[in-house]
């Protein structure tokens, strides 16, 4: 009997969770996707039970035989060994009884981009965390600080100061945008000139609603300052978010250190494409004269480094192969996820 | 049998509130203290019991026997007919069984300071708010929105940037401070230059204090920003509150409106008293040529409030002779304070 060994590579996000089913060649076999695999955003169980679930549908009806079968899985925050266990559990019955290892999410961004061993990864989502990568590994991590006391230039940080924005227009200590427009659309709270007590009905009615959700999901009014763009308050948040990202980039750089700089997150992706001229000049700047790669998750990186953990050379033609049959999976699990009931 | 009608007034604040019963012609008869009388920091039941301990000690042993003996209490935040007619029943016992008034903390801090009906208040304590004055009451309000969407210039919002610029030195994305071996000395964390995964283990130890506090907590560090005033990360954190501050007032402000500027709260307090050059000149143009007054509390006002709601005329001279009064009562309570066991 021949035994089939598989590699199993895993980007637990913390809005969606990816996995790919390689083999030792690099071949990917297979691909799936799951809800939150992050287990500080969703508790250890429903990220364990989200991987689980995206292992499966990359499997689908086989499994790997060969007993020291592999899983890699790349994720944000601090990596616990009860977690690491509870995942191996999880992922035995579907045949990877090998070593279970998890990664930073930085290494995951950056190997999404590159097959090199050195540069820098830049990850402005809902946080915003940057890392030194040297000899393949994190050197030097700065941001990842959190809501509250850092993450500037985050999604959460220009939700906020968009949602900041409106109130103090509203309230008339700022400047009219148009992002109270868009916010106050958005809250479905309708437009009205009327006082009471004193106050702006409108003021009451956007406190009220916002104080109603957790800090963290103003993070879902980031969108607003890009779809405003044109608008001088939008730009100053833009602009003073781009300037941050650029200055946690400069936290890392090292000048001894070249490579490419990678940059993920929805932020990032945002910023490159609906908003250019505000975030690629400070962005290049602090690249230091490195190019800038955007990609769009860690899927690709989790394969790189699953695939060198079993000693598979990843160069750069591999690297390509990789990166198009994966899109190519991932484009054919999406047109078929879309015709599911 | 002669009635003896008395008036009560009580300014309760979120960490103390202060009663004084006073003679229909404007005579303070006693003072008293206890914890926070503001329900929305310390509950309805705590909040009324607190304001009945205070008046308690304010009356000593003698009771009012006319039943219209009223009573005002100024105070922050909405002013709900459940909370005051949970206070009249904690104060119709002590005597107080005539109508009881909710008037607010802005209107209780002006006329501290003056015996005049127009004007501006500007609180800056944990929160930020400013109103002006005119016809005796309330006309013009804005800020008071809270730690998340407002209070730019607040005690929260300095203790939160001193907090952020420290985690941001740290962090290596930020310049090096003062504040930060003032922040580690008040969190107890010894100054170390050793690092853990990456990180300077300071930096770990920082965020999870922080991180155990509710946010709005962070006002502890405000302090700190004035204790650090020489240092540049601390003055721009400060010029910024100022600027934030003079903002708020410009928000309020009315050509038409003339009168004092009355600032109370504590960093109002810091600001005029430890860092006067960052202070009063923003101020002082956002006062358009008004004198700025400052007040420690709103006691006088609730007293001036509290005798022209049953007829008194109070002028600058009965003003006078009320805040000297209420400031030796005062001063005489908290000897006496000192020495209880």
């Amino acid at each position: 009997m021949i035994t089939m060994r598989k590699i199993l590579a895993v980007d637990a996000g913390g809005t969606t969770t990816r996995a790919v089913v390689l083999d030792l060649s690099g071949n990917a076999l297979g691909y799936g996707r799951a809800g939150s695999g992050n287990p500080t955003a969703s508790g250890i169980d429903d990220a364990a039970a989200a991987i689980q679930a995206a292992a499966a549908r990359a499997l689908g009806a086989e499994r790997p035989t060969d007993p020291s079968s592999s899983a890699l899985v790349a994720l944000a925050g601090a990596q616990s060994i009860r977690f690491r266990d509870l995942l191996a559990e999880h992922l035995a019955p579907y045949g990877f009884t090998g070593t279970v290892t998890l990664e930073s999410d930085l290494a995951g961004t950056f190997f999404s981009g590159t097959h090199r061993q050195h540069g820098y990864a830049l990850i402005a989502g809902t946080g915003a965390v940057a890392a030194r990568i040297s000899h393949g590994s994190l050197e030097h991590v700065s941001g990842g600080i959190g809501w509250l006391l850092g993450d500037t230039g985050s999604g959460f940080w220009i939700g906020h100061h968009v949602a900041r924005a409106v109130i103090a227009a509203l309230d008339g200590q700022g400047p009219n945008t148009a992002l109270s427009g868009l916010l106050l659309e958005q809250l479905a709270i309708e437009r009205s000139a009327e006082r009471e007590r004193g106050r702006p009905r409108n003021l009451e009615q956007t406190m009220n609603a916002l104080y109603a959700l957790r800090p963290v999901e103003l993070a879902r009014f980031a969108p607003l300052a890009f779809q405003a763009a044109g608008d001088v308050v939008a730009q100053e948040i833009l602009a003073s978010a781009a300037s941050a990202l650029a200055g946690l980039l400069e936290a890392v750089h090292d000048p001894d250190t070249g490579g490419p700089v990678v940059l993920g997150g929805s932020v990032a992706a945002a910023g490159l494409r609906a908003a250019p001229e505000i975030f690629v000049p400070p962005l290049t700047a602090a690249a230091h004269g490195a190019p800038l790669i955007s990609v769009a998750d860690g899927m690709v990186g989790a394969a790189v480094m699953a695939l060198r953990q079993v000693g598979t050379a990843v160069d750069a033609e591999l690297f390509s192969r990789l990166r198009n049959d994966i899109a190519q999976l991932a484009h054919q699990y999406m047109q078929h996820e879309r015709h599911l009931p």
